[in-house]
């Protein structure tokens, strides 16, 4: 994928912008296990990523880890690029889960655009909330952690009722059952579908590692 | 205070930014437990802090609360207006914690200035990327610390807010602020008082150890 296929408000930028970011972004592939980007240790620049998938995690002291999101085809890592906003205070490792290719932009050159730009600077910010948004909704998680548990408890009566793995079944129809909003049912089998538990499709949820799930739902 | 002394970057502001704040922005006094904020609820706009203490928190089904930040002095608060940026997927409410004057600026105002200055959007991405960092700094603790160091940073930080050694709290109250149950929270005081740490009598905690609780916190 070029970068003019990638980037995301392409369309929005100025032609010198355009070239800037020609000139100075980078073609990257990067095998499954590869490390990006390390806390605090570097600043690699932004990442878009053109296929493959990478997780973004915290890591305690202790060398213990949280998943705080996931990046597929097409999103934006800003905090590959952290040294480019002084408030951004913490730490995100960024892990290559299946085999990458990427664009990388030096952090520089985009803090550069981004202070012009109020189109940037406002694309940046939507990014920023929304990976703030998964965080809260991680919090959330954390905290009060019980939908989950409902959630994989049902999955599996459902799947044993129907004596089948694949359960047709709208996310309306569960919000349904469970009392709650659609929305967050969705966000949930979204979560569920990120680690790998449940392969979504229209109409249907596919149960792909009941153990866990058992697991989850005790 | 006016608001060109309160709004954070008002020499960056053209003269006709400056304007339509001036001519949209409404001065407000809130007293102590007044919400002035209500999650998905409503969209007041963004808050300008002119004196007093605002604290913002998340709340769950069921009631559970968990404070992730608080806001002074010249402090800005952008989740009260979340409405103009739609990747914003979270809810805060917002409470005067001490009698509050502000300046309430419409989202609609702010959103169209942002939309075009550069400046403004930059300053409102460092603005949202330090409230991140505040929110990274809670799921650290939450997941990595032990409640006991939570619980003494939570009372020397109540304790500095305050200026003075006696917290006027309930322990449902403390409980609520950590996200936990007041039974936990009861349990860990009377461990601390065994220890000489702190001193409870009914709806206040009275620090004794100061230097014993810095090094738990630690």
């Amino acid at each position: 994928m070029e970068l003019n296929q990638v980037f995301p408000i392409w369309d929005k930028l100025t032609a010198q912008e355009r070239a800037l970011l020609e000139g100075s972004a980078v073609r990257r592939t990067a095998s499954k296990g590869t490390l990006l980007h390390n806390g605090s240790a570097d600043c690699v620049g932004l990442i878009l990523i053109c296929s493959g998938q990478l997780r973004a995690y915290i890591l305690s002291d202790e060398g213990k880890e949280i998943t705080i999101y996931r990046l597929f085809e097409r999103d934006m890592c800003l905090f590959s690029a952290s040294c480019m906003m002084r408030s951004i205070q913490f730490d995100v490792t960024l892990e290559v889960e299946k085999d990458a290719e990427l664009w990388l932009i030096p952090a520089d050159t985009y803090k550069g655009i981004m202070e012009k730009s109020a189109a940037v600077a406002n694309y940046t910010n939507e990014l920023m909330a929304s990976r703030f948004s998964e965080v809260m909704w991680l919090v959330e998680q954390v905290m009060w952690k019980s939908f989950d548990k409902r959630l994989a408890a049902f999955l599996l009566e459902e799947s044993t009722l129907d004596n089948s793995d694949t359960l047709t079944i709208t996310h309306d129809k569960i919000a349904a059952h469970m009392g709650t909003a659609r929305e967050v049912v969705t966000r949930m089998l979204r979560y569920f579908q990120s680690e790998g538990m449940v392969s979504l499709s229209r109409g249907s949820v596919k149960l792909t590692d009941r153990k866990h799930l058992e697991e989850l739902a005790r």
